[in-house]
């Protein structure tokens, strides 16, 4: 545990963040959500009243959300923000970061109480559009993490989600349903990982993409 | 050698992206230029159109836009080309990666004969704007590396950026040129690190943010 750390340096007792995130039970997302059009802010308020956030611990600031809890509730309302921001025609991308076992997490900042079916799951489960996605994973504390990521690829490729190498992360395709679910399944792997004690998971997804590809 | 890896799984004989990065001399930056406004591609095209990108290796998909070379190079590209998509009062951010020394990077992709000085320094050195900035550091097989993190949040401390940490993230806040001129340096200090072999700098900065913060 000695050599963890988040990507701000924690669990260094010299530092204002020093702790002991690896033990708390703790998942967590940060995220922008990027609409490419003069009414973003519309598009975003408007999908956060459509978006069920009570499962989830949540802040907002000038750049970023972070939601806190529990993995499902917080992959439902990241996900369901999305999808209720979707519009037909308009360009918006998803970046975000998923994570846990940040030695240097503290408790508190978190839902973890709630039970039951995510809240939002019902209500965007039609709702379906293509997108593009890369990601980036990064498993932390685990001398053999390579064998996790490869894992992950092959995965990937399994869903028919035809992942491809490109520099400095790997591309997916495929409808935003399949996406998702694919995001939450490398999380879940990552969390009962035995050897994983934190990793980092970075994603970009994006819909209606004028950028026509060979 | 044989635990390093990029977010892809590289380095595993086994699998398509094997290779021997960690010794190339090829740093880069994946990002992404989000104008939040109708008028986005005229936005970052014009940018390209003032941006010279002669000095690095550029590709370009549906998700985002790559350069690769010597560090000054794709950096000045990278800054040269948000600095020039600016618009008073338009809320824009810029997501990107660098690293460097992935040990399944390829050799080629990238340009490395370039020398002098860096094309659009001189042309946008003047452009002046506050940015809020957030970053992820994740330096890859290296022992210690919590150390070289620990560094780099002192010397945005020391460099007035004054860093906090936010849950899986550090923030910082500042004239767009001094958070370039820090993130050059963070990358310069992992490049520079003897037990570094492998880097991946995320950040995320935004200009003309709506969101006001307390």
């Amino acid at each position: 545990m000695e050599k963890e750390t988040c990507c701000s340096g924690c669990n260094r007792p010299d530092l204002p963040w020093a702790g002991r995130g690896t033990q708390l039970p703790i998942s967590g997302c940060r995220f922008t959500l990027y609409p490419m059009c003069d009414n973003f802010i519309d598009i975003i308020l408007g999908s956060l009243k459509k978006t069920d956030t009570s499962a989830v611990w949540s802040e907002t600031d000038a750049l970023s959300t972070v939601y806190r809890g529990k993995l499902a509730y917080v992959a439902d309302a990241v996900q369901a923000l999305f999808l209720n921001a979707y519009r037909p025609g308009v360009h918006m991308a998803l970046e975000g970061q998923f994570s846990k076992g940040c030695p240097g997490d503290v408790s508190g900042d978190s839902v973890l109480n709630r039970e039951g079916d995510a809240p939002n799951a019902a209500l965007v489960k039609d709702i379906h559009f293509p997108v593009h996605c890369k990601l980036a994973l990064y498993p932390l504390g685990d001398a053999d993490y390579i064998d996790e990521i490869a894992k992950v690829w092959y995965m990937a490729q399994d869903e028919g989600l035809d992942p491809k190498t490109i520099h400095y992360a790997t591309r997916i395709d495929g409808d935003v349903q399949d996406v998702f679910a694919y995001l939450v399944r490398v999380c879940e792997l990552m969390e009962n990982a035995p050897n994983v004690h934190h990793y980092v998971l970075h994603f970009t997804m994006n819909c209606n993409s004028p950028t026509e590809e060979n």
